[in-house]
């Protein structure tokens, strides 16, 4: 397993992630102060096109300057704010998802096991363990 | 700016992406081992399937257990291992990622501006300063 490279691969997806953020921030303050212009750059930013985060500013640039210097200015405050948080955030919702998982997997597999018996009782009493030996 | 909000929606799409991430792996050790299996795998995990990381692992372990299993350790022990080198390189690299951008505009618009006067000479050199008169 290369580390390394899921490792860089999975920055350059976060900081394309991070880049569609800082342009939803600015469309929601642009609607309030600028509206045609949140409305100009929401329809810039197609899906498609921010899919890579650094395509998108250098096309963006082109176009209309102060937003790309705008969304590059905070998408670089949203990498040092956010960021910090993620490790212990991922790992602990990770953990926590799988574990849920493994309980809703167990409990389904064990209602599955239990519906066999109780179809049939009397099966079922007779395959207990007769616990009296024990004792002896 | 709803900053929490954002931390979590950026923590389950980067859950998300390590869980895709923990499929390719097992595809790639599978494909050596159990090359059917391993084309089933990536059969089964269609990218519309994946973008819900836990809705996929959920429906996988219905599937097939043990690969679910598999799938949720990898992931784990991703989210342990990458996320800690995450912040420092999402960091610095949106920030080199700006300073290029910058950079490349900068000579973009010098290169415009230089052209104007470059295309006609004697006015370029008609509108330069006078330095004659500094010295008076």
């Amino acid at each position: 397993m290369d580390l390394k490279q899921v490792a860089k691969d999975t920055a350059k997806v976060l900081a394309s992630y991070l880049t569609y953020q800082s342009v939803r921030m600015v469309v929601a303050q642009l609607s309030e102060t600028n509206p045609p212009l949140a409305i100009w750059l929401n329809d810039f930013s197609t899906k498609a096109k921010i899919q890579d985060g650094e395509a998108y500013i250098q096309e963006l640039l082109r176009e209309n300057q102060d937003l790309g210097f705008r969304i590059m200015t905070v998408r670089e405050y949203l990498a040092h704010d956010v960021t910090e948080y993620l490790p212990e955030m991922v790992s602990t919702g990770i953990q926590q998802a799988n574990m849920e998982h493994r309980r809703q997997h167990l409990e389904r597999t064990t209602q599955l096991n239990w519906s066999v018996p109780s179809s049939n009782p009397e099966t079922s009493i007779d395959s207990e363990p007769n616990l009296d030996n024990l004792s002896s």
